[in-house]
């Protein structure tokens, strides 16, 4: 393992702060492949080979064939169950037993659940009183109980230490984390090994957690292989950071792709910079429909951050050359009573 | 073949009146076994190998084990594809260099355009004008050229014959006929191939041609298991027909599957009358509940019509003891824009 953070750049790091008392230094690191093939060895049959999906249709329409991960039908809804499972997976019982935390009103907080319901520990999900009842639903679904925070970032992280504090969880960052990111990179591991001769791979991008494990699994398994990255331009933090070399942290993104607002963290930043080719940007309504044609057309569900990388080949954004592109399609949580196109 | 109808039958019929002049014999037969088996080598290749899907909480709620024939991944959205391709590749040059014809508002004129299409030959599709664009737009997709008429029985028969005469067309019934039976019949077949050890295999039921042609494959494949029909309980013309001995015929039956709105003609009523052990029925409440949780839980888009077997699982309404139970979701066409929780 190859340690990245020292306290210096974690200071930087917001996120971070709330945690960095009892930080273990092992979470924040760089993966190796080792790393990840232990990943992909320790979640085999807890979490869905997903499968892949391709429709003539939409070839005709990106101009390249297009071989869809569809991580919709993953457990819980979403990739996020991949490295949730493994960093539970890892944890040791004594240090486990007083259970999981996380600050989550979305896919983490579910699969976070999940994860640690399998291994019988305990988990706290500290979400906004705004939050959408069907995520506070899911979330108990699978055994999590909820601590409601007010809906700001400094209300999230306070709660998050009291809970810390009073029942000695182990906090597990959605993305922050060597653990997490392994996990997700094992959806690129399944698709490099389900389709051959890909010419790159798009994944959405907001906290960076699967974009960089994508771009690590990659390298790895296949570096001829491009990575971009897609994200919301009303979100596109991402884009900004890469470009200016330093992080941009935009607290507060106004776009319908709720998974994709969060920032790079230090260790995610550093990782996509190094091995992302491109980050390409989407607007709200090319969100729209793309995600409005893979319904109609594929005949599935997505969410809106899903429909990003989408939207990348349906729009013919793409700034690669080869014809065979495969496109992580990240989740299919949605409320299905308030769909962005009525 | 062993020809069923005779003229005094086929008068009873109302849908076949306007053709019976020239009515094909070798049309109106119940399919043997070697018909089903041809029709499964003929499409073979030109329509999709469907998936089967299953899930956990699913199984939960219907306190079974259930494995979904994902026909709305089918082309053109529906299992319809299938005995439509059977049909057109059947006809002579020299008999469809005219081109075909039908009058459907929904996935059958979707099914013989393709088909039509494939084969290089004109297809036209007699539509009431009250059909939603979409469905208008998805007949074109495929080069289908569309004749509006009236939203009446009587209007739909009186612009289709008008079509047949003046263009010699041929006509393609949805469900009477034994060619389309067969077709139909090849999506059973292949879920028999799929999943071992079923105790019963759940279709909805219309005009009857897929639910005929599953008794019939269920019936050459593995007669052990038993086939259950799923009908809107405010179109439950093919459980009163079942249930009384004859035919009943409603025209107008008010039921969101509006797949389902037909009524059995004299064949398919033969066939399900002989080998199906039952038809379940569905309220419209159901249909939306299941519809719902089907999209919510497998994040997949199925149509009102399908919902209905899905449903009769979901409400526990099968009457088989058994566990392990085939359940076709026949398609996934539906208006985006106004989905019926909304």
């Amino acid at each position: 393992m190859s340690p990245f953070h020292d306290v210096k750049t974690l200071v930087t790091n917001a996120d971070a702060l709330i945690y960095c008392i009892d930080m273990k230094d092992q979470q924040h690191y760089i993966p190796a492949r080792r790393d990840i093939m232990e990943a992909a060895q320790v979640i085999e049959g807890m979490v869905h080979k997903t499968p892949v999906m391709t429709s003539r249709l939409i070839d005709e329409i990106a101009g390249k064939t297009c071989f869809f991960k569809m991580e919709n039908f993953q457990r819980t809804g979403s990739f996020k169950i991949r490295g949730a499972t493994f960093a539970v997976e890892g944890l040791p019982d004594e240090e486990a037993e007083a259970g999981t935390v996380t600050h989550s009103s979305g896919n983490h907080g579910q699969a976070l659940a999940r994860a640690s319901q399998q291994r019988g520990f305990p988990c706290c999900i500290v979400m906004p009183h705004t939050a959408p009842p069907e995520k506070c639903d899911a979330v108990r679904t699978y055994g999590g109980k909820i601590v409601f925070c007010e809906p700001t970032m400094a209300s999230r992280e306070e709660v998050t230490s009291q809970v810390i504090e009073k029942t000695g969880a182990v906090f597990i960052h959605p993305y922050d984390d060597g653990r997490i990111i392994s996990g997700q990179a094992t959806c690129a591991v399944e698709l490099l090994k389900q389709v051959n001769d890909l010419d790159a791979v798009v994944a959405p991008v907001g906290g960076g957690g699967l974009l960089s494990g994508t771009a690590l699994a990659v390298r790895y398994t296949d570096p001829s292989v491009t990575v971009i990255g897609a994200e919301p331009e009303q979100a596109d933090d991402a884009y900004r950071s890469l470009h200016s070399g330093a992080v941009c942290r935009d607290l507060n993104p106004q776009t319908l792709a709720d998974g994709l607002r969060g920032y790079l963290s230090d260790l995610t930043f550093s990782i996509i910079n190094d091995h992302v080719h491109e980050i390409v940007r989407i607007t709200e309504q090319e969100i729209i429909s793309a995600m409005k044609l893979i319904w109609q057309r594929m005949k599935v569900v997505i969410e809106p951050s899903a429909a990003v990388p989408a939207a990348a080949v349906l729009f013919r954004k793409l700034p690669v050359e080869g014809k065979r592109i495969g496109i992580i399609l990240t989740g299919g949580n949605v409320s299905l009573s308030s769909l962005p196109w009525m």
